[in-house]
């Protein structure tokens, strides 16, 4: 007869790490660049008080567990609030990629039936264009100060985000979920067709971001200070807002402003020493550096992900004293599949051969499991020269799209396992390293 | 309506990380100093098909979920594939602690109805002592090759292991248990009473390694060698048979030799840069290190616990190259529950600052909360002054004791959560750090 364990049975939740970085990491800071223009600083424990009163708001106008609340904002804090607030109450964060087309936007905000769309200020042209297409969203609310908001509104009714929560309390339990219900949504689109949603849990997500703290991985510490210019409206800005609350790390957030010229004075001002985001940004910030002689005085790791970095860059960065972290993963995967990054024995090797290590896409953290497979399905070597298509499976990674779409990413094996086909191309080496070679033409 | 997410959904189990540690890392090596007495390399590829013939000759045998199966080992690979062929099967590993007394041992094994010990020849005299008083066990087996099996054997029917396991064939596909199901068993002593049994479960194993993976803890990488001089049948050697195996870090085991000399020798042997024991451990260490005038050439990191670390010894392995980890738990706390070392600004602190912090208990890991209580159970400030007994929760921590004895250290808040008062007292500073100042003197 099988026994049960007799420790705790706490659920793995989101408001769990706002209530963590609340208690043990009260003092720490967010700071954040504002589309009002100005720095704001805030604490862990401002903040927690902050998205109670959030909370509050949100159940007062009637909100209920899984209901489908919008963003479309840049990485401040209130966007941090949100996905808190909302994910607390039992709702669903559904982060808008304002890259999308209108029309795009439009399909997937009906899509999902959102009810309320929080918004920046910089996106009122685009809300106004999808606004009288999106008849399931019953509240527009504008993230912005109240003397702020402007003179036309780009929609009837719109509501200040500040008067929304300004009568609730800062008083409110969280709710002690089931771990498995779902907590954020984000789209993403494949080369063809319409985008697809991905539904994360609770359970997923605060796995994926203790995966991420993990050392081989970002590795986040209570000292260091994050900047993800990665965007909150792309796949969760790959958890750093759940793994730095987590940790008690300070979260620096650079709102709009993602030009080489103002990541670098922020980084400066505020003694950034962990970066986050796409090739392209740090082509930005290392030409600014270039062309000006700059150097960094605090900035010392960068998590790469997105695209492949190029070694030119890995070099270049190297060369600048900044050690690169290089992860692969897609929006399906929360997104941390695989990291690849130089560490102990590593280091001795030729500069080289180092970023060679760097650039390929390194070990699955515990928690994902890969193959690469044939035409036919059948399972590839890991000999560093068979190339197939990658399928992955693990905590944090999806079982089937919202609204189930896209049926055919998804299979079982002989033993009845699931997993997921990334559309990638890869080979394994036999140390367990991986590099993609190529992607699928026919992706979903 | 509550929406479920839509990931995957995978119990979080100790055959997970063997799973993980096979495919991912499976060319990476465990080494170990065998009761044989020579050194013993082995992949964890090997260890993996190992682990399943043992796995095999465990259901031959008729060990069935649930049945508690007792080990007196030294740090070993055999050990380890004891460890994950039991928990595996869905029977739960039961270390015990070969320190205590014949007596307690007999009250332990009865209690559990451990129905197969495991046993390595140092503790054959201890077997021989218990045996008539232990009616449950049905197998004693010796952890040893099979042509070094003592002449006068300690029990009647003495099995050997390598005999139990020979016919066994290395195909098993690990069960997909309920991850709540216990997966280990161990006895802790109060000051006062029999010894209480911690029932873990696979989930909070497989939590609190990936608690103690993440850079704050003891961080471990793809990269790490790392020395459990913590042994296996004190509360899993603190995780790490589980930690290293999840992140494929080289795992060296030094048997019963945990002396200076021979500690140093397998440190260098085997460039081994983290190491994890308590006090007494390293006081040993440092003394032959000083005395021989000698170095370390890979030792670079040591998590402390078990006991306050005093200052005088964190400055010594500071002063030798070695950055001191200072964690604070119990048994009852998997055990890791906070953990106290210096990084990022911290270094830029005179030696003295930096030794005071490392000489705190730091803290909680995501995952573990705290707090001091008065007498009457109220709740009090983090001031850094207030002094109380500290109470914690937590996804590693216990509910109850196995057998239902001790109730008086559990209580329920009036929210409702559940804590387990510690027997510790402390005081907490506002950023977190906590500090034991006192043991109280009641402790069940």
């Amino acid at each position: 007869m099988a026994s049960t364990g007799l420790m705790m049975q706490l659920p793995l939740l989101i408001s769990s790490i706002l209530e963590h970085a609340e208690r043990h990491h009260g003092q720490q800071e967010i700071v954040a660049r504002r589309t009002e223009g100005n720095i704001q600083r805030i604490t862990y424990s401002e903040l927690a008080a902050r998205t109670r009163r959030l909370a509050n708001a949100l159940v007062s106008a009637g909100i209920q567990p899984g209901e489908n609340i919008a963003t479309m904002g840049w990485n401040t804090v209130r966007h941090v609030e949100i996905y808190y607030a909302v994910s607390g109450i039992g709702a669903v964060t559904h982060t808008l990629n304002p890259r999308y087309s209108p029309q795009q936007l439009i399909y997937i905000i009906n899509h999902a039936k959102d009810t309320t769309l929080f918004f920046d200020i910089t996106f009122a042209p685009l809300v106004k264009a999808i606004a009288p297409h999106c008849p399931t969203v019953k509240r527009w609310v504008m993230m912005i100060d109240a003397d702020k908001m402007p003179a036309e509104s780009p929609v009837e009714g719109l509501i200040n985000y500040e008067h929304f929560m300004s009568g609730a309390s800062s008083e409110f339990v969280w709710p002690q979920l089931d771990e498995n219900m779902a907590c954020t949504l984000c789209y993403t689109s494949g080369t063809t067709g319409n985008p697809q949603g991905v539904l994360y849990s609770h359970r997923s997500t605060v796995l994926h971001a203790m995966g991420a703290n993990t050392a081989d991985a970002l590795g986040l510490r209570r000292t260091d200070t994050i900047l993800p210019v990665v965007p909150m409206f792309h796949v969760n800005a790959w958890g750093i807002p759940y793994g730095a609350l987590m940790v008690g790390a300070k979260l620096v957030l650079p709102g709009a402003q993602l030009d080489g010229p103002s990541l670098y004075a922020l980084m400066e001002e505020e003694k950034v020493n962990i970066a986050a985001g796409v090739p392209t940004i740090w082509l930005g910030l290392l030409n600014h550096v270039l062309q000006n002689g700059l150097k960094f005085s605090s900035f010392r790791r960068t998590l790469v992900g997105g695209s492949a970095m190029p070694i030119s860059l890995i070099k270049a960065y190297d060369e600048l004293g900044v050690h690169v972290m290089h992860g692969w993963g897609m929006t399906e995967m929360s997104p941390l599949g695989t990291v690849s990054q130089t560490s102990g024995p590593d280091l001795e090797l030729d500069k080289a051969a180092q970023y060679d290590i760097t650039a390929k896409q390194g070990h699955c953290l515990f928690g994902v499991d890969m193959k690469i497979v044939a035409e036919d399905g059948t399972e590839l070597p890991w000999n560093g020269e068979a190339t197939g298509e990658l399928l992955v499976r693990g905590h944090w990674i999806i079982s089937q799209y919202y609204g189930g779409d896209g049926q055919k990413a998804f299979s079982q094996d002989t033993a009845g396992r699931g997993w997921f086909a990334t559309g990638d191309v890869s080979r394994i080496f036999p140390d367990g390293t991986m590099q993609i070679t190529d992607r699928r033409k026919d992706v979903i």
